[in-house]
Parts: structure tokens; C-alpha cells; sequence
């Protein structure tokens, strides 16, 4: 009678390492270039909305399904309103698609290496998972495709995360076909790259596209993110979330975030400019970096380990992201900051580089 | 090949109705005394508290822990920062809790009738339930603690929705060495009762309590409520949450609306006061009214359905809860407006219920 509620959790939860999201040092004085934020502000209508909702109260529950937010991304997407439901963040959205398909026993297949939270969340369902590993390319092979009766979903982060790297929507609308199951193709990064896989929701029902606010509209501390997929599916997915997941003031500032698409072009431009230069000095500095269609660059390098040059970096007041993946190797994901950040980071890097006896 | 995507969805959720909160009207002219919202704004300090968010800027990801609000509200109550979690409303707490400790075919017990959600809760994890009848007197019999091997959690809420009644405290401590499980005792309306079981939670890990800022602190729109748990308990749960499941704007909110605790009891007070004028007046209007310890109350009546009560109100531009529990009975939840809704309330009833012949 007097067992501790522990032997009450569920032992996959009990298992479980748990998900480490990047450090979010609280403090100030730190180049952080650890968590792929943006280092330009949001639109200034995303302070102007929320303004607006405070003055009008915030004693009442929001809408539930968020349409003032869903009218103006169907406009922009081009479908209607009902191909799309809102989250709390990207994560929310992935959580959702995750319990709507993931039983206990169930699989889903990822590309390997990419965001670690998808196992995590195939974990806390009590579920599997099957890695495909990317080529040396960062192609997929057809395993990405093959069979397996209890595989429910795939998952891609496209453009992929450390790498950056894309795989092109005319590749991913030719396996539409073979798709052993649904697969949830998670944009995050996509206003950063040249194409995006949208329209490819149109053609099946087995693919759905997330979105977030956090990277390209500058908003990871708002919380908001979206799903792509045909009607019937958004009709399942609604039962799973939470009645009302998405806040007043978020709903405003994501609705007035996607309604200034001036500055979400401007503000990426100026960051993919910067990530081509960074490219290129890191490059300089020895690292192979690959060329990336993200908000951050993946950098390796043969001479020496990157676990130090993260530490000494951190040392420094620069934060960038170390990343092991086992079985693949590690590197180091930097995010695009600003020009100045971006100096400040080579200035450092230089320092590291040169006075470790190398 | 080409089978849809609906049939990789799980069979639990595909057979669900899903949880349909209280109409939540976008277009103004309601009074609204449906779903238990402060009449009163939240205190000013929120507001202040988010526009200095929104100064500092929204780029950047919110602490994971929300530690800012832990402190203050540890501090209010009596513990440490880490015996509280914290969500993006209750209802992420609630989420949290069962996807923890509910598996496929485990069961939750519910005190009968309650908060719907609870059950769709486990229905999402595909588990079970199992329901214990409150007595006439809203009181529940040691059934409520009967052993059954499948049995992880407990919910109750207290003060219960939709009676404002409540369990005592002290009856609740004589539980807990009988507990066949661990219990989550949901005190989202607790500021408007007399007695609260968070000191319980001191006493065994097998007592959780959750509370929402949506109801007295008249923060419905922001989304933030907490659990109070012991630690080893809130180690684990914390896998379990999405990593920034509450928003910076939010955070920020929650913690300026917890410390201006004035405010707190004065607009409780106020609703306290409506409520008990708001349970003399409908009496007298022939309505059966549970003395209630939250911000609604619970009407029933003998002489006729009140369903046509609900809609003719409606159709007035008052909107009330009309809730049916089969095997139990209906009635209308109110909740409790400001004197001059209530006073609106009133005359549209009276208006009803003289003009429909009786």
C-alpha cells in the first residue's frame, strides 16, 4: 500500500535519459550561437499585436484553433485554413503527430544523424525506431523507404539538422509513391533554403509539413509552430493536442509575425549572407563546413578534436553547439548570428586554434 | 503502397470523440459565464511584465525551467523550486502527469461526475477508466480507494467540477496510507475554496497537486498552471514535457500575477461575494444549487429540463454550460460574472422561464 509513486511511471519513462535541449544561459554577456535563434529581432506588428491583446485582457480562454492564424498561413501556403493546426512550438506539433501514430511496439524511421527529439519522442510512446544513416553526401538511399508492418512514421527535418542540408522536393515527391507510411517533414529551417516540400501535401495524405515561428520569424521565445496535412488528418490530430495549446498573445504575434513577409525576407537574406561568409572563414580556419541551407553550419575538421574548441569557446563567452552522434562522429553546429557575433566568433576561434600548441 | 495515412493512425484515437472544451465566441456581446473565466482583469503587474519581455525581445528560446516562476511560487508555498513543474496551462500538467504514468490498457480512476478531460486524457494513451459515483451529498465512498492491479493514477478535482464542492483536506490525509496508486489532485479553482491539499504532497510522493492560473488570477489567454510534486517525481516528468513548453511572454506573466497577491484576494473576494448573492437568486428562481468553493455553480431543477434553459439563454446572448452525464443527470454550470453579468443572468432567466408557458 505504501509504494512510492515511482513504481507507478512507466518504465520507458523511467528509462529514459530524457531530452537536453542546448544551453539557455540566463545570464547575459554570451555570443550564443548554440540554438539556431536569429540574431535579428522580430517583425515590430509581433510587439504591436501583443500590445493590443493585453489591452484588450487576457482573462479569457483563446480561440482553440487559433483561425485568425490559420486564414493568413493558408493564404500565404495556399490551401484553406483546415490543412492547418497550430502548436506551442514546433515541438508541440511533432508531439502531437508522434502520439497520433506511435503506439506502444510501434516503429518510426529517421535519418541519422538529425534532431535527436524524435527518438526521444518515439520513447516516451514506448515506441521504437529505425535509423537509416545519410551518405557521405547527405543523400538518402531507398532503405529510407523499406518496408516494415509496424513502422507508422518518418521523420525528416528537411533542411537537416546539424548538417543543413536539403533533400530536394522533386526527390521527395518521387518516393510519394513507395512511402511505407506517413511522413512528417519538418521544415523548421525551410525559409532559409531555396525550395520548400509544401505542395507535396497536396498530392498525398501520407505527407505533412511542420513549421516553426522560432527560427526565420525570430520568435523561439513566443512558442508557435504549425502542421501541413490534408483535412481528414487535422481532424485525427485536433483530438490529440491540447483544447487550447496555443496562447492569445502568441496567436496575435504569429498572425502578425507571417503578415510581414517583408522583414522575414529581409532579415533572411541578411542572415543567409552572413552564413555564406561564415562559410567560407571557417573553411579558412580549417574546418570543412558544408554548405548549408539552415541558419547554422555543421563544421568538422580532421586535424584535431572539436570537443576543446567547443569548451574553449564556452571559456570564452561563445557558445556553439558540440554534437556527438555515435556511430557517425562529431562536430560542431554553429548558428548564424550577426556580423559582428560572427566576428567575435573567428576572433575567438583564431585565438583557440593558435594557442593550443598546435 | 498507397493506403491513406488514416490507417496508421492509432485505433484509440481514430475511435475518439475528442474533448470538446466550452464555446469560446470570438465576436464580442456575450456575457460569457461558460467556462469558469475571471470576471476581473489579471493584475497590471502582468501586463508590465510582458511589455519588458517584449523590450528585451522574443528571439531567444525561454528558460526550459521556467526557474523564475518556481522561486516565487515555492516561496508562496512553502517548498523548494524543485517541487514544482511548471505547463502551459493545466491541462500541459495534466498531460504531462498521464502520458508518465498511463500505458496502453492501464487504468485511471475518476470520481463521477468530473472534469471530462481526465478520461480523454487516458484515451489518448490508450488506457482506461474506471468511474467512482460521488454520493448525494458529493461526498465519496472508500471505493474511490479500492485496489485494482492495472491502476497508476487518480484524478481528482478539487473544488470538483461541475459541483464547486470539495473534499476536505483532512479527509483526503486519511487516504493517503490506502492509496492504491498515486493521485493527482487537481486544485484549479483552490483560491476560491477554504482549504487546500498542497501540504499533503509533503507527505507522501504518491500526492501530486496541480493549479492553474487561468481561473483566479484571470489569466485564461496567457496558458500557465504548475504541479506540485516531490522532487524525484518532478525529475521524471520533466522527460516527459516538450523542452520549452512554456513561452517566454507567459513565464514572465505568471510570475508578476503570483506576486501581487492583493490583487488576488480582492478579485476573489469580489467573485466570492457574486457567488454566494448568485446562489440566493437562482434558489429563488426554483433552481437547485450545490453550495459551492469555486468560481461557478452548479444548477439543477426538478420541475422541468433545463436544456431549453441553456439554449433560450443562448439565443439571449447568455452564455451558461449545459453538461449532461449520462447515468447521472444534467444541469447548467455557471460561472460567476460580475455583478452586473450576474444581474443580466438573472433578468434573462426570469424572462425564461416566464415565457416558455409554464
Amino acid at each position: 500500500m505504501s509504494r512510492s509513486a515511482v513504481d507507478f511511471i512507466r518504465k520507458n519513462i523511467l528509462e529514459m535519459a530524457g531530452y537536453v535541449p542546448g544551453e539557455q544561459p540566463q545570464e547575459a554577456g554570451y555570443v550564443k550561437l548554440n540554438t539556431n535563434e536569429n540574431p535579428y529581432p522580430p517583425s515590430p506588428a509581433v510587439g504591436d499585436a501583443i500590445v493590443e491583446v493585453l489591452r484588450r485582457g487576457l482573462q479569457k480562454y483563446p480561440d482553440p484553433l487559433a483561425t485568425v492564424f490559420r486564414v493568413e498561413a493558408a493564404k500565404l501556403l495556399g490551401v484553406e485554413p483546415d490543412w492547418i493546426l497550430t502548436g506551442n512550438g514546433s515541438d508541440d506539433i511533432l508531439t502531437i503527430v508522434t502520439r497520433a501514430f506511435v503506439g506502444e511496439g510501434d516503429y518510426i524511421r529517421l535519418a541519422y544523424p538529425s534532431y535527436i527529439l524524435y527518438r526521444v519522442l518515439s520513447q516516451l510512446q514506448n515506441g521504437a525506431w529505425e535509423e537509416v544513416f545519410f551518405q557521405g553526401d547527405w543523400t538518402l538511399t531507398n532503405d529510407f523507404l523499406a518496408s516494415n508492418p509496424r513502422l507508422k512514421l518518418i521523420f525528416l527535418a528537411n533542411p537537416n539538422s546539424p548538417s543543413g542540408t536539403m533533400i530536394p522536393p522533386a526527390v521527395i515527391s518521387r518516393w510519394i509513391e513507395q512511402l511505407p507510411c506517413p511522413i512528417l517533414i519538418d521544415e523548421a529551417y525551410v525559409d532559409f533554403a531555396a525550395e520548400s516540400c509544401v505542395d507535396l501535401v497536396k498530392l498525398s495524405d501520407r505527407v505533412m509539413v511542420s513549421r516553426s515561428l522560432s527560427k526565420s520569424y525570430a520568435l523561439a521565445g513566443l512558442r508557435f509552430g504549425y502542421l501541413v496535412a490534408q483535412p481528414h488528418i487535422i481532424e485525427q490530430l485536433r483530438k490529440v493536442k491540447d483544447s487550447y495549446n496555443c496562447d492569445a498573445l502568441s496567436i496575435a504575434g504569429a498572425t502578425a509575425a507571417i503578415r510581414d513577409q517583408n522583414w522575414l525576407l529581409e532579415t533572411t537574406r541578411k542572415v543567409i549572407r552572413t552564413r555564406e561568409r561564415m562559410t567560407e572563414e571557417l573553411r579558412a580556419l580549417g574546418f570543412d563546413v558544408v554548405p548549408s541551407q539552415a541558419n547554422f553550419v555543421w563544421c568538422t575538421r580532421k586535424d584535431r578534436p572539436v570537443k576543446p574548441i567547443y569548451e574553449e569557446l564556452k571559456r570564452r563567452k561563445v557558445l556553439v553547439r558540440y554534437m556527438d552522434y555515435p556511430g557517425w562522429g562529431d562536430g560542431l553546429r554553429i548558428s548564424v548570428g550577426t556580423d559582428s557575433e560572427v566576428d567575435c566568433l573567428l576572433e575567438r576561434l583564431q585565438e583557440v586554434l593558435s594557442t593550443d600548441g598546435k
